[in-house]
């Protein structure tokens, strides 16, 4: 084997605009803390369209994708741990946080560590910058320290595990956000990646209806083969729930609202669908949208709560691997992902129409 | 003694509009479940002033006021317990929640008595329903089975307990809803009764600073005295708050708000100032008001939390007169409340000039 063959890998570089070309780039040895990742699949999650596309910044050149499943080439000098604080070793197949954090900060001491002031992102860092290898569409990626790492169960397929460490563990920090489920009504705004995933965890956790919202039909019907109760349209009409009543209505009351669509109007609505005490968590509002009008008398009367939730914490990514084992076997995961196609596809994914679903697959 | 007056008890009836008049009426025995109870001082709450203007709708004729301090005069039956489980005897000084629940509905069953589907209350019930003597600014009141009762530390005295049921049980509620407070930046927003309790709950709660806000100096420096760290008027400069930046402006960022006034501007005011994972516990919005303009990104991304809270729960009126007497040497309570005046002197009161502060305070 020739030795300078044997020190390269490929990524897939992203060059602004539509421009992905795959290029030949040393493989670096991991330094102290980082630990160097073969990629067995990643997945193309849609916030990567939104970067080819324009709609968001991200730097570039740089190699994009942040989630996938590896295994561990080798770990730098004094090794790298799992989330379970167990070292790491060579062949483990593993899934990664987005976020990479200081540990140190105000907000990581705090227990935010995904709003660290130092934070840096897997698939976001510029090619140029101390961490080029930071991309998931790519042969191998580096995991510096301050990553969040975490063992694949082995009846876990790659496909399915891939969105552990986005979609997934997002879902679980607004599941844990919105308090137990157990016997509660929960409407879950959108069923995209994450609404999906939602309407499962869910029913994973005791929701004793789910309530789904979309304007795309093909999305209600797999929320519902996920487990929803019940399918509604974005023009359901939702009366808002008097406080002092116990009158219900198509789409509310509900204890529970999870909105992950980020469009203002389907805020309101889960604002107007919360019964007294009901709680809704934001999830899906990553991007400027006209302001929501808030009646704060409402929010008083009906002892209402409204929460965000922005990426999430490392023990939501134990959370993800949990759900998707405890739910391999009952929930149609696979359907959520397309059969994956090689690295020189990445440019034609990211470019072509968006797809409902399932999600894009890549294997490198 | 002549059994005829002993029989009987006085109470200030209010007729409607301003109308208040002093009438003698039998004195009931009580039935099962109940406590008859004589008044021993009663505190004037502002919202039976917007009764009395026409700002707040109530049943009249009826016997107004909520909050006051009572003796135990004799328990139906059966006997009635206090908050704390055990029986009350004739003697007891104690006070007492503004609600009266079922205990058994849904929302009772789920630990939100608060908003019982048959909730009744203290002094806002009709002179001519089957409690007619429901309010405070009497003699003697009847409280029925559901109500809250807890007896009174021996060292508080009447005048500084009496807003126990009221102001004092709902910012306890508002400060169990904001999280746990200690080493935290808390801003309260509006000076009023429930702004000066809040300031120093807070303060007693651990909290670093508290910035308070209110267009009034004088109350501005009765919150100063009462612990404020800073005092600020409504047109203090807040800028809102880069959830990825540290920086620091005369109002924010802080960790808690507490809104107490009711005002729309100053519930933007309040979202404006809060840092990353920041929560705005509202309590003030009882009456309409223009909506709230919110941001769902800002939300998001910076884990925001915003909750509603309406009257309190039980617990809450044990948690106030345990912070009203583990501060009764630090905290200049008796700022609060003036030197009581007379029954007959109510319906004057009721329609005055609202004062800032103190509270009237009625001996019957």
């Amino acid at each position: 084997m020739d030795p300078r063959t044997a020190d390269l890998t490929t990524v897939a570089l992203w060059e602004g605009g539509d421009a992905v070309r795959l290029v030949e780039v040393p493989l670096p040895e991991p330094g102290p803390g980082e630990v160097l990742m073969r990629v067995r699949l990643a997945t193309v999650c849609g916030s990567d369209r939104h970067t080819v596309s324009g709609r968001r910044s991200s730097p570039s050149p740089s190699v994009l994708g942040h989630e996938a499943v590896g295994d561990v080439v080798a770990t730098g000098p004094g090794g790298a741990p799992a989330d379970d604080g167990r070292p790491l070793a060579e062949g483990d197949r593993v899934v990664w946080g987005v976020t990479v954090t200081c540990g140190t900060c105000d907000r990581c001491t705090a227990g935010r560590t995904a709003k660290c002031r130092s934070v840096r992102k897997v698939g976001h860092e510029a090619f140029g910058s101390d961490w080029p290898l930071s991309g998931t569409y790519a042969q191998h990626l580096v995991l510096p320290r301050g990553a969040t790492i975490a063992r694949v169960p082995a009846a876990l397929p790659d496909e399915l595990a891939s969105p552990a460490g986005c979609a997934t563990a997002t879902v679980m920090a607004a599941l844990e956000a919105a308090g137990p489920l157990t016997g509660c009504r929960v409407l879950v705004s959108g069923a995209g990646m994450l609404g999906i995933t939602a309407v499962a965890a869910a029913r994973a956790a005791g929701a004793s209806q789910v309530l789904v919202t979309d304007p795309d039909r093909a999305r209600l019907d797999l929320a519902l083969r996920f487990g929803a109760t019940s399918a509604h349209g974005v023009d359901a009409p939702v009366r808002a729930t008097d406080p002092t009543s116990g009158g219900g209505t198509a789409l509310g009351p509900v204890d529970v609202a999870i909105e992950l669509s980020g469009a203002s109007p389907a805020v309101t609505r889960c604002l107007d669908a919360l019964d007294v005490g009901g709680r809704l968590v934001l999830a899906g509002s990553v991007a400027p949208a006209p302001p929501v009008p808030l009646d704060a008398e409402r929010v008083v009367r009906g002892w209402l709560t409204v929460t965000g939730v922005h990426n999430y914490e490392p023990r939501h990514l134990g959370a993800a691997l949990a759900l998707l084992a405890d739910t391999r076997d009952t929930v149609p995961w696979h359907e959520l992902v397309a059969p994956a196609v090689a690295l020189d596809q990445v440019g034609r994914v990211l470019t072509g129409p968006p797809g409902v679903a399932p999600r894009a697959a890549v294997v490198p």
